[in-house]
């Protein structure tokens, strides 16, 4: 099928330690065999995501406890409490026996640790002692931990760190929790997993040979890990399910999944270690989807090219054959369940990896972006942290706390920009637009680093909810979202949101705009201008986004969060044209991306689409007129 | 009122045994000596359903657990846990008290067992105790039920019986439990409800006079018990609560109530002793609808006759008098709350009982089925463990697991024909078409049974989902539904499913239809012709219905799920024109039963229907015009 | 900012307990001493709806348990187990400390005891054994105990009090527990709420002197406290939180907030002690709304009037300044975060407290109730207990337990008429009419004082449900509501409800009423009027609504809930023209209060509305065209 390498022992823990302490890797020695007989290279799995039944059995504590204390047993996957010390010493001792088998065997080309590690909320005693350990670390007295969490509010004041426990929404309703412990319990929950990532990384590189890699696989959503936690990681990979039985773009849409998955998390996951892949991708139908459909002819090579096309350096299905039993036992395969007859998305596979073979062939190392596209280089911030803040508190239900960020990820995009998702920590000065959307926790140092920015040239677009909270979850001791008043020029008067049913109007250059989930009334200071206003409310007049010029470079801040974003894709063409760059104009579910000299056109959408391609381009692969699920590659 | 047997002690075991060991039967000994100075027979109800207080203070372990490992309780019904020894032998003992007192009573007619019984879930130490020793009988060795359920997938293999606990839903997404295990669960907990039942059937046994019979009275809609598992039951008798507030058919729907109900009903629970009747049927508004409404006057006689009709032997009401007191207050009585009173829903039943005494003067022993009738005589094939399997994992939350074979049973019966619901045992050469709908496991030997039965000239009717897996619940090592490709003379290549938005059209004869829910794409044999194609999606032109010949009979493949069962209705008119059956076209809620030289029409729609009565035809019941609710009996 | 006193210690426990035993107020002495130096009285709060951390360490017995028997923990608010003992002697040792310290200091003017009493159903073992001492107090014999909760039916019987356990509705569907018990746990709860509010009244009333009062805050709405089990208060304040995202009257409603909060809890907890007012009214958006949209400029001012023209002695915010951290952060203060600058309903109060100090200058002792007024004088009879027993049974998802008597509070206001809540205690002579809507639990003592009104030329509404059950919640040996046929002179034969789509149509008076919730079906007597009657469905010309004339008045029963209640106020407005008094007509939202001399015109509607105010009237505050969010003082 063409299959370079393949992807092996994820869920086999039982199989490699059939009873506690005996171990047995004869059946994996002769796969591992076979593959290199075979010329494919094996990617290794840790089997930590599955315990055997001898470990329920004989070590229930190593089991994480629900919000009802209820605790987790063995037959699924994901709940093992990762703090657990006697469970983190059965872990460490099967990696260590894989790695001392596998870690020199050049077959063997990398490790995956784990699988979708999604740092579970775990109220067990074993994870009750560890919170206690991490506030310790983190606070060193209590009275600091006190001050932190606000614990004045509602008497939750502490004597001591013994008298802490892990904050209980199941127990209250979801508005009588106190959101700065909560924020430390994603903390240390995210922290945990890292570390559990990283003491399994760390027993892996006691034995095994610097050619092999050391990886994970993210959700391509994942908002309780944080992948930036780990250290010992070479890079992170994700997964991909962009089919979940949702309705997407156009009558199409259903077949072709959701564009947001690949689109996002390839950027994402390169923000830790500079690249990225994806670990899994859905060959057809799941078993969990609201309902299954069959995908359009194609769909699983359009998202092979668009994981490819955004820069990924590892592609791999998941799974190769449909199981004929099990819990995903309709989960789709590669091969069907004869054993034997490729599915759809094989032969989707297949063709990807033909035709990959042939555009190695065509790769000139060293390949520039092209001008017109450097000079729309765009960079949108991201921190979970920020996540887990706002969506504790979104303070109205029309707020998507994911979707909000991520469409200005599709709106840059849809403009033609290369967009990177990066940290904090990010060099800034390559990027001529930063876009720090809903940023909620801030300090100092971060609005200087953007004032920084701005007066150097750049153009910064910050939105709503930014820099309201300092990175406890305070508030500030003055005006909404103090820190940033004199970067964006403008004071933020008061924040309206209406019901699902209400009808907010913006005018902005004679358009009208709607909205309904978010509008902070804008004060602007002398020297900032206004580029839009409140066309209704009470409020009729107010500014809705202001734009404030720092230096060389300017800051824009929308208050509204457009129904549609029309006004957000507005914005940003205009603040493009002005930076002296030309924008594209792709509809919805259609992406160009260039990579290492190769554009990619792809399309998710349910019409054809018309790429504008030069006449002296040299097509690779597809035809201009992009059907849905069309690729089309060419070079310039 | 014309009764002629009452209904008592279903939940009296703490007036029979106020005290642990303490029994008392001198006011039941009263009321059995009045029933039998008014001349009414006496059916005796077994206690079991709700236990005294005593049981759940001095034996709290007698009662189930929920998923959440939380214990039941006394003051409702139906939750001890059925395989607890100890309350085994409370029941034994409280059982064969009574029998020794009224078992030779010759005014006691019979015994109905228990109340409902539903197989419900029981996470309880005693059930787990009990699930392993079922599966240790079946299986024999820890690897036959390895092997079986698949416990090779996410590392549940098991070392020995002992460490195998219940699956347990609560704790994981529906998504992440094996199948198979579950399938196991169902089958563990029927037949403990069944033993259960034979258990206290055997126990009357041992007293009782062969003149009385046992029986109990399963809910209409039975989907956790499996009354084919007893063995030492006379016949099943089933309760029937058409109206809880639903909407139902047409304006006057709410009011008549789903008429599904006795449809169904009567015909399952014939399949196990061959008789069946109704223990309970509603004389008005009930506590629990969702809506209580009146019902239209002659609804309660309506669903009386559906029930004679369909060839009910026993008929009874609950309850007598609406009570004053205790969760079912609201419950509606045949006499109502002032004792001497009766109801719409009493006088409904008084109407009856005069009219079925008449009824009794014309009836002539030994009526043989008209042939018209015979011509298109129907059987539908049911097994409740495929509702357990498809239910669990029904891919698309569009299948409705309980509706759709009974569509079939509604579509037959709408054409004029005889239907049977029909186990797998039964001899199905009497039948002019066999339906076998979503029959999702099976193995050759049933398939053997099928394909012999068409060979002889047998019209079999196969749809979507029918032997895709085995009876483990393992899908074949080969093409989807692989058993039957050499019977439905096709190969299912791919199946898809659509939102609830979706719009799939089929095409048939010039005629369309319409689906969302389930299409298998069919691949023909070179001699198996195409009856209907899919005329939409990106498949367009594949075949959705085929038909094929063995031997003197056809199978038809029916590979979709229309919205409004039109198709499947056209087809199934077809097939009995094919065999020389002629059919009718009685509108949504009108049923004709012939049983016993009798015929009944029946009127659950909101408009009147004009009966085709033959002129020589002696009505004895009714009117031709038949109102809503209204019952036209007569003879030909 | 013109506040006169302010609100402390509320949830303070562990700053004036900080560990077990060692008592700090040196912090509250501050507080309090600042607040005489800048002449603001103080209003003290007992602290015990918050416990320190160091008792749920020590102590976890004091916390209450849930359905599921999961124990609740501290930092939130209301989750102790108030029966008991250890919780309630801290709360005695607390409650003194702070009595001894500030009961004779003369610029503290009052105490609130605990926050929001809501009487939270508490499954703990503590809670489990002071209901059955509670049983044991009522009933005396456990033979009392099993006739009154019908504890035959279901085998529920007890033998002794010891096997009494808390009726738990989480463990089986609602359908599936005794009502009887469930009221009397209600009933118990709502008790055991009283007396830990008294015992903090007698402990405080120990050491304070008598110049300072004693109350607590209940909710606005408040279903499971019953404010008149209290002794020891002097009177029974509210909270008010009118705005928590929903939709309200036309398009500004959600701003204006629910008009039904501060109408229904002014009249309803004056029926305690005589007088009320409300302790908390929200200052602006909130935390837990569903969306949180801002106030219309004036909205809390207008509150702040109703509180004032319903009667209101005191009114207070919550809170003081927008708090930084913790769960209600985003809940707004009269003071920003910066802590210095007023927010909008901040402003509100400012306007508010300068308008109240002119308007005290106006006041004159001794006015009476303007004869127009007083010929409408209206009073609605209320008891939580049928709340708690329709609710648990309401027989149709489309009963509104709590919505359909404030429909008539409602109504009788729209249509100028001054409205008391009171209890059966109260005095009805003075009343012009009484309405008693859904009263399900009655006595002939009740009906006798019902009757006896009438007969001295009062005017009874009485409606659907009414009397239908005696105090123990069992329906009548006898026909429905049977103790008030002779009342009504009328029989209730039976009772329908419709789906939610459903239409009844009734006939009064050539107009068309429509319903779909409850319907009863009145047969009257001879000499009883019939006004209504229903114009569709089966039961065609049945009369819903009757005229009965006794002695000097008149009886209406409405048997029908109508779907807009026009029908309901059709009806009010000729029964108050017929007993010789005018009506006005407010549209809805707008209220017209007479209090002490002063007319009151507020507005919750979206409209404008011109205010009838008689040429020699003289305004006093606001103009006659009253805006949406605005306020009419005049004098006439």
């Amino acid at each position: 099928m063409g299959f370079e390498f393949v992807h092996l022992a994820e869920f086999a823990w039982f199989k490699m330690e059939p009873q506690e302490g005996r171990f047995d890797f004869n059946w994996l020695d002769r796969v591992v065999s076979l593959c290199t007989k075979y010329h494919l290279k094996v990617l290794l799995c840790t089997p930590s995501a599955t315990t055997p039944t001898w470990m329920r059995v004989n070590y229930p504590e190593t089991f994480v406890m629900d919000g009802h204390y209820i605790r987790a047993e063995n037959g699924t996957r994901g709940l093992e409490s990762m703090v657990n010390p006697k469970f983190r010493g059965y872990v460490q001792r099967i990696v260590a026996e894989m790695a001392k088998r596998y870690g020199q065997n050049s077959n063997v080309m990398g490790w995956q640790i784990d699988n979708e590690p999604g740092a579970v909320s775990d109220y067990s005693p074993s994870s009750q002692e560890a919170f206690r350990t991490w506030l310790k670390n983190k606070y060193k007295t209590i009275d600091a931990l006190n001050t932190a969490w606000g614990a004045a509010f509602w008497s939750q004041w502490f004597n001591n760190f013994d008298q802490v426990i892990i904050p209980n929404t199941n127990l209250v309703g979801w508005w009588g929790n106190n959101p700065h412990a909560l924020l430390d319990f994603k903390r240390y929950s995210a922290d945990a997993q890292a570390e559990f990532l990283d003491l399994q990384a760390g027993t892996l590189r006691n034995y095994i040979s610097k050619s092999q890699f050391v990886t994970t696989n993210y959700t391509a959503v994942c908002t309780g890990s944080d992948p930036n936690r780990t250290t010992k990681l070479d890079f992170a990979a994700y997964t991909a399910y962009p089919n979940g039985g949702s309705d997407n773009i156009g009558e199409s849409g259903f077949r072709l999944g959701n564009s947001d998955v690949v689109l996002f998390a390839s950027e994402y996951y390169k923000s830790v270690g500079g690249i990225s892949g994806v670990l899994e991708i859905q060959p057809g139908p799941v078993n969990w989807g609201s309902y299954n459909p069959l995908l359009l002819p194609g769909t699983v090579r359009l998202w092979l090219y668009h994981s490819f096309a955004a820069g990924g350096k590892i592609a791999c299905s998941y799974r190769f054959r449909q199981i004929l039993y099990g819990a995903e036992q309709y989960h789709a395969g590669v091969i069907q369940t004869d054993g034997v007859t490729p599915s759809q998305g094989g032969k989707d596979y297949m063709q990807f990896m033909k035709e990959i073979t042939e555009l190695r062939k065509q790769f000139t190392p060293g390949a520039k972006m092209p001008a017109k596209l450097a000079a729309r280089s765009t960079a949108l911030l991201w921190n979970v942290e920020n996540y887990w803040s706002i969506d504790r508190q979104k303070q109205t239900g029309q707020w998507n706390t994911w979707d909000y960020p991520v469409k200005f990820l599709k709106t840059a995009r849809a403009l033609g920009a290369p967009v990177d998702v990066i940290q904090e920590t990010a060099d800034l000065s390559k990027y001529k637009l930063l876009i720090v959307p809903a940023y909620e926790m801030a300090d100092s140092a971060l609005v200087k680093k953007w004032t920084d920015y701005v007066a150097k040239g750049g153009n910064l677009v910050v939105t709503c909810r930014t820099a309201t909270k300092d990175r406890r979850g305070y508030f500030w001791e003055g005006e909404t979202a103090m820190p940033i008043s004199n970067l964006i020029g403008a004071h933020i008067s008061q924040t309206d949101m209406l019901s699902s049913y209400g009808k907010g109007d913006i005018l902005m250059n004679s358009n009208h705009y709607s909205w309904h989930s978010w509008a902070d009334l804008l004060v602007p200071d002398n020297t900032t201008g206004v580029l839009a206003t409140y066309n209704n409310q009470f409020y009729k007049g107010k500014a809705a986004v202001v734009k404030h010029r720092i230096g060389k470079g300017s800051v824009t801040y929308i208050g509204v969060d457009t129904d549609d974003s029309k006004l957000e894709k507005d914005l940003l063409r205009q603040i493009y044209k002005d930076a002296g760059a030309t924008t594209e104009d792709y509809p919805p579910g259609v992406f160009v991306y260039w990579r290492n000299g190769f554009y990619t056109a792809l399309n998710y959408s349910s019409e054809n689409y018309a790429v504008n391609v030069p006449d002296n381009a040299k097509v690779l692969i597809g035809e201009k007129i992009l059907k849905p699920s069309g690729v089309l590659v060419w070079t310039e």
